[in-house]
């Protein structure tokens, strides 16, 4: 049996975890990939620290340089993360010859074209599997299972903490703020939790995806992007709840005949689709395709464990494609005649909009007006009942619209004197 | 860019569904795999048949056996279907060092392990992704996105026809024969409907995913298989339903120290869990893994071009590796020391009980205590209302208890003279 030498560079969180898979499952590697694979070195400043997994002898090192360059290693593993260091040893792998895995989607956002181009020009493989998804094989799915299938639709739940978030506020009816520091005390998220909050890390990963799909290379700061943070509040979550809706932070991605609508917000979905079922800190991604029709693919989007399992997946391919001196194609190629982004403004859907209005005669009447004047069909508008202080929600769910209208309109009913607080709206879209 | 010449033998409902595939969707394979995927041969009895796909002249013939032989053939695609021709093509093929792919799962039931060794000897591929789970390519991410990992559980919903059968029958009340009479007209049964409703479908699906799994070569025969035909009635599904559960069948499959639980049945599942969200004729299987933890994977189960996306997919990697002169390990090897199966009355489970009993005073200890004499722990039993002829029916939870002394306990039930119809009851699993 053919032995390929594995390299780790990184030997935190993930590192270890890959360490422990290619270590403990040997056995099941083995079976399933025909090769031998065997950890020859893990580089990391410090190599003191206990990290669970029992290490051979000889195996850890400081220098990842050094570890990229012995000849005993032949598939690189990049987890150091940042666009540093980390990109300098991607590069010198690749020109060695070198496949590398990685899961920095920073790495990626930055510096993916160039990386690429030096792959395919060296002829060797640039894995990436859980940079979207964590433990979720889904940019495998992407490429091998729908491989013959042309992506029409994708929607994605790619945020842990957003996930956990949403899914607390609707059981505990607590406000963003209290269940964010929960989530932060319990590791769930982050001292600053404005990447996933706001959902930029989301947006990173749609236009990996989308990137896989469509062969688009998206201006990710010129897209549309809503976080949960100052956008869905618990009232928003019971409301929905019950109308057999869920609120999710969800990359919407379709391909019309006039472009491509790319954006992140949280969105009404269906809570007894699939979709709708996804809760805590679980992932989720559905295409729908036209050969393949709905797909999903679901798992843990980060952890120690899930992440290694994606990495190790990516790991046994590029062994199994050195062993044959083979590659892959490079994995996001520039499409000939890319779709272009839609404008935020041109994309329609239906929406559930929040209303704060004074609980008197002709309140309701301005704002239906203030929608019908900029185009807006409501296909519904409810009375919550009157608070303290004589203002009334009034829950409004419209016909499709376009995005542009509903902010013109909801900007109109924030000028009306009988408006209070500011109206809140998320989008609905349903499977 | 290397072109690799594909064979179709069999233009049905499928094979149409390939070639479209192969025809239309040419340039996203180009992409994805770096090869050029020309459809060389389709092989049919019936050459005359409008199969609604445009196919180039010359590629149509009669003769499958000179389709194989044909040197322009590279990669052949059996999907004849049964064990007689199908089976002398797919060695001639592989014979010939040619790879195969195939969604004949009974060819793989009666003569995998034989087609296997051939496909081994000769280091040609052998694929069959579509003979599990349709259009999900649930083995691609068992043997790829879960290179790594040892997998602890599965579970499926594998059967479209009993799914869509179970959905119906939730959603309208209606009993299971006229379900039944329903999907046959609506082509979502078939007119003999035994491999499907009565669970063999689930159970082959269920042996090939145990297969590649564990490295199992269970004799399915000996297998537990209840399907849901005289197992279930909508009123077991309304209980289920307000008691939060939905019922599936399920295919369900635990590695346990002792061995390996593998079984066929309807069950209750959590309605709000991924599982129970499966409607109508899609298909799941959640995996729970030691390092991927749980991981669901989810589409349609058949139907023409899903089933063909996942041939095409396999067709892709099959010419892949052919270009690069390297192929697959076997898929199901048998595992040095495969973990025994472990007998029907051994699995331990929590269970649903239907039970028809006089109405009057003593019914409901009698029943009780024939549940504590085989020691079957009772968790709730609640009586439902008498029925006009006396009897009322109770419905029985219990704890975990072994599934030999649930049935010495209902049989003893039955034998009551205050029982009335035979006890109904079923598995409960949550996630």
């Amino acid at each position: 049996m053919k032995r390929i030498c594995v390299g780790i560079l990184g030997f935190g969180t993930v590192g270890a975890g890959v360490a422990r898979g290619l270590l403990e499952n040997a056995d099941v590697l083995r079976e399933r990939t025909g090769l031998d694979l065997h950890l020859a070195k893990i580089a990391d400043l410090d190599v003191t620290t206990d990290r669970g997994v029992a290490v051979p002898e000889g195996v850890l090192c400081t220098d990842a340089f050094a570890a990229v360059r012995d000849p005993a290693v032949q598939v690189v593993v990049e987890l150091i993360g940042g666009t540093g260091v980390a990109k300098k040893l991607v590069e010198e792998a690749l020109r060695a010859g070198k496949p590398v895995v990685t899961a920095n989607k920073k790495l990626l956002a930055e510096s993916g074209a160039e990386l690429f181009a030096l792959a395919a020009e060296k002829g060797v493989d640039l894995f990436f599997g859980a940079s979207v998804g964590g433990g979720i094989p889904v940019i495998r799915s992407l490429r091998d299972g729908l491989a013959g299938c042309r992506v029409e639709k994708a929607y994605g739940i790619l945020n842990g903490t957003c996930n956990y978030i949403l899914t607390a506020m609707e059981k505990d009816g607590a406000p963003f703020a209290d269940v964010l520091a929960q989530a932060q005390k319990l590791g769930f998220a982050e001292a600053d939790p404005t990447l996933d909050v706001d959902g930029f890390d989301t947006l990173h990963k749609a236009a990996i995806l989308a990137s896989l799909a469509w062969g688009v290379r998206p201006d990710v700061h010129a897209l549309s992007v809503r976080g949960i943070r100052g956008t869905v509040e618990a009232a928003d979550i019971a409301e929905a709840r019950a109308m057999g809706y869920r609120v999710k932070l969800l990359a919407v991605e379709k391909l019309h005949p006039e472009g491509l609508e790319l954006r992140v917000a949280p969105t009404l979905v269906p809570a007894d689709s699939m979709l709708g079922s996804v809760s805590g800190v679980f992932n989720a991604a559905l295409f729908k395709s036209d050969m393949d029709d709905w797909t999903l693919h679901y798992g843990r989007g980060a952890g120690r464990l899930p992440t290694a399992a994606t990495v190790v997946g990516d790991v046994a391919e590029a062994a199994r494609n050195l062993a044959a001196g083979t590659h892959r194609p490079v994995a996001m190629p520039l499409a000939a005649d890319p779709p272009a982004i839609l404008p935020e403004g041109d994309v329609v859907s239906r929406f559930y909009v929040n209303l704060s209005l004074e609980d008197r005669p002709g309140s309701l009447a301005a704002a239906t007006a203030a929608f019908a004047a900029h185009g807006v069909s409501i296909s519904s508008a409810v009375q919550r009942g009157a608070s303290e202080d004589g203002f009334a929600t009034v829950v409004v769910l419209t016909h499709e619209a376009r995005r542009a209208d509903l902010g013109a309109a909801l900007s109109a009913i924030e000028d009306l004197p009988v408006c209070g607080a500011s109206p809140r709206w998320l989008g609905i879209e349903d499977f």
